[in-house]
């Protein structure tokens, strides 16, 4: 795709000229079972490292010191995962990490978070994130929310859609009006697509106009909020309750009413409950060399692997002797030998050794572990 | 085989009748690399359970139950590993611990056991054995000893030959003259011979007239000593001296002497050192489930595995979904997924994940390790 026209250089936070009145509200309430024996019910996903020198929320909330202050940024989780949060991002101010009070998925947590920045700024422009996503090319990543923000000044909802590299089945789509991806850096969403299955996804590859949906979302804060009231009327109405408990600053009754909100409105997500029943969604190309990291495979897309295809992570000395594509995450010596297409993955509580095209599998041991009244292990 | 003509029935130590004048002698010297990272340096093979109640040298001392009290039974082992035996053997009186001062190999051993065996009991029978085998049905190891010890009385050298049972190339084969196992317990040996490449291995087992070589040998204590003035005349001086300071009771000479000895002379097998070398040997065919456990993939001789093939040892809880021919050894909860012929061992310290068919290269692993300097895996 073509280069954005807006540039914006990333600077240290510190020192960061901030576009003006943007919001970025980072959805840190994913559990993460596909990473166990790494990750687990006290330390999902977005609190690892994956190899990486910072945990994925840690780089997420660094991809956003271009576009907002700490005092501009939300997070939203559970309560079980809040003291992990502090440690993670000691920036974050206090009220910026919102506490959903159960799992209702994600379009509670777009309505609690636009009431928050309603009362900061009702002009605001939200962007939408993953905590736990991975991306290479961050400028280029940086430059498509500017000019995702832009259109969302201008009332659309915007979302980022990532070039698709393969005929993946773990991921949605999104079918942009037109065909062909040319020079533009906004497209016309025609549709989202759930997760296809493999002869489908090979279509949408090979059509060109598809895109990988990255959950990343732009809007105004007035957007989406006159989108809940169309098109989640009941959400939309328990959150205002909320709203009008922050603009009293009444925190007993902010608790009491949120409680109650999540406690009658049923989970959905905000691709299913908003996005794919509103109009005039745009979407913006974006070939930055993105991952959502779903499972161990995805490690290869997140590493360079050495020469026999090897992701060796941990221990500096793993030997692979005639292993090839084998991916090891151990702090303890590793040795594989003799066999390929393997995960191995060790940790002080358990080990996994799971052939590269069974990684979606992993979920089901969590699920055993659990009949088995190994809870402690999950 | 033919059941053999003398019974013994084994009774508890304490109330055993044992035949008089029978000295068994462990060899316990052995390093076993090839069980890493279960098997260490400083934690060889025997003193490991592998799965069993007991540690292989355990089950090697109770299987001599029935044949002589601990007063008569010798253990060679070095000093690294002599508190170990102490800990594992505590019935061992500590004059029967003999202390290898460096590694020669099993002769020069066995000629230090003799010398011990000569001063206890100069009309004695002795048995040697190796520490860490495996063998199910101790009834008729037993009685086959039995027949043996008789062979001996008569100044014949015997050993235990084990009816293969496939075309083995990791073991010793003993060839028996006249061919084809009939209705004796005892045979003449025609030859030893060494591990065999695989189509020899194959010509061996389908002739009918090979035997594995066990490493089990009895003898009288006379015979062997005028075997090492024949044949290793240098080690049997340096050994003779030995026996003088034990004559004597000189605890300072014996170890001069002792330690003067082992420093020059040449390390070597009793098998190629006298074995081969001797007349009128004969071999007892036993049949009674007998392994060396010589590496990861010997397990399937020791433990019965379950419907999908797999042996999973340590947590009660190992999961194989969709996996056969798997062995596990991990006291940590380990899971493998899709995979099939694989060893998966995991310590506090490491984890291997080894093909079936690669279990032999283990030993590179350790190479590797004191390579790259870390001989504290090793």
């Amino acid at each position: 795709m073509s280069e954005p026209m807006t540039m914006m250089e990333p600077k240290r936070d510190s020192e960061q000229i901030h576009p003006t009145g943007v919001y970025p509200v980072v959805m840190a309430g994913g559990s993460g079972t596909r990473f166990w024996p790494l990750s687990r019910q006290h330390l999902p996903k977005q609190f690892l490292k994956m190899g990486g020198e910072d945990s994925l929320i840690v780089s997420t909330m660094k991809r956003l010191d271009a576009l907002a202050p700490w005092s501009g940024r939300y997070i939203v989780a559970g309560e079980q995962h809040a003291s992990l949060l502090k440690e993670h991002c000691p920036e974050l101010p206090p009220q910026n990490l919102l506490i959903e009070p159960c799992a209702r998925n994600t379009a509670p947590c777009v309505a609690l978070a636009a009431q928050h920045i309603f009362q900061q700024d009702p002009q605001g422009i939200m962007i939408l994130l993953p905590a736990d996503h991975h991306i290479q090319n961050i400028p280029a990543f940086q430059r498509a929310l500017t000019v995702a923000v832009e259109g969302a000044r201008e009332g659309k909802i915007l979302t980022l859609g990532i070039v698709p590299t393969r005929a993946e089945t773990g991921y949605g789509y999104i079918h942009y009006a037109g065909g062909g991806i040319v020079n533009q850096s906004r497209l016309a969403v025609s549709k989202f697509v759930e997760k296809p299955p493999k002869s489908i996804a090979e279509q949408y590859l090979a059509s060109g106009e598809y895109l990988w949906n990255s959950g990343v979302f732009v809007f105004s804060v007035q957007r989406i909020l006159k989108e809940f009231q169309t098109q989640l009327p009941k959400l939309a109405m328990a959150m205002s309750k909320v709203g009008e408990a922050l603009a009293q600053h009444d925190l007993n009754r902010y608790q009491q009413v949120l409680d109650q909100a999540f406690l009658e409105i049923r989970a959905v997500s905000i691709d299913v409950g908003i996005m794919e029943g509103a109009d005039h969604i745009e979407v913006i190309p974006l070939d930055v060399g993105w991952s959502d990291v779903g499972h161990w495979g995805a490690l290869h897309e997140v590493h360079k692997a050495d020469a026999q295809h090897n992701i060796l992570l941990g221990h500096p000395k793993h030997l692979a002797l005639d292993a090839q594509h084998i991916t090891v995450q151990s702090e303890k010596f590793t040795a594989v030998v003799g066999i390929d297409d393997l995960v191995v993955v060790n940790t002080d509580e358990a080990t996994l050794v799971c052939a590269q095209d069974r990684v979606q599998d992993v979920r089901s041991i969590v699920e055993y572990l659990k009949e088995q009244g190994l809870k402690n292990l999950t």
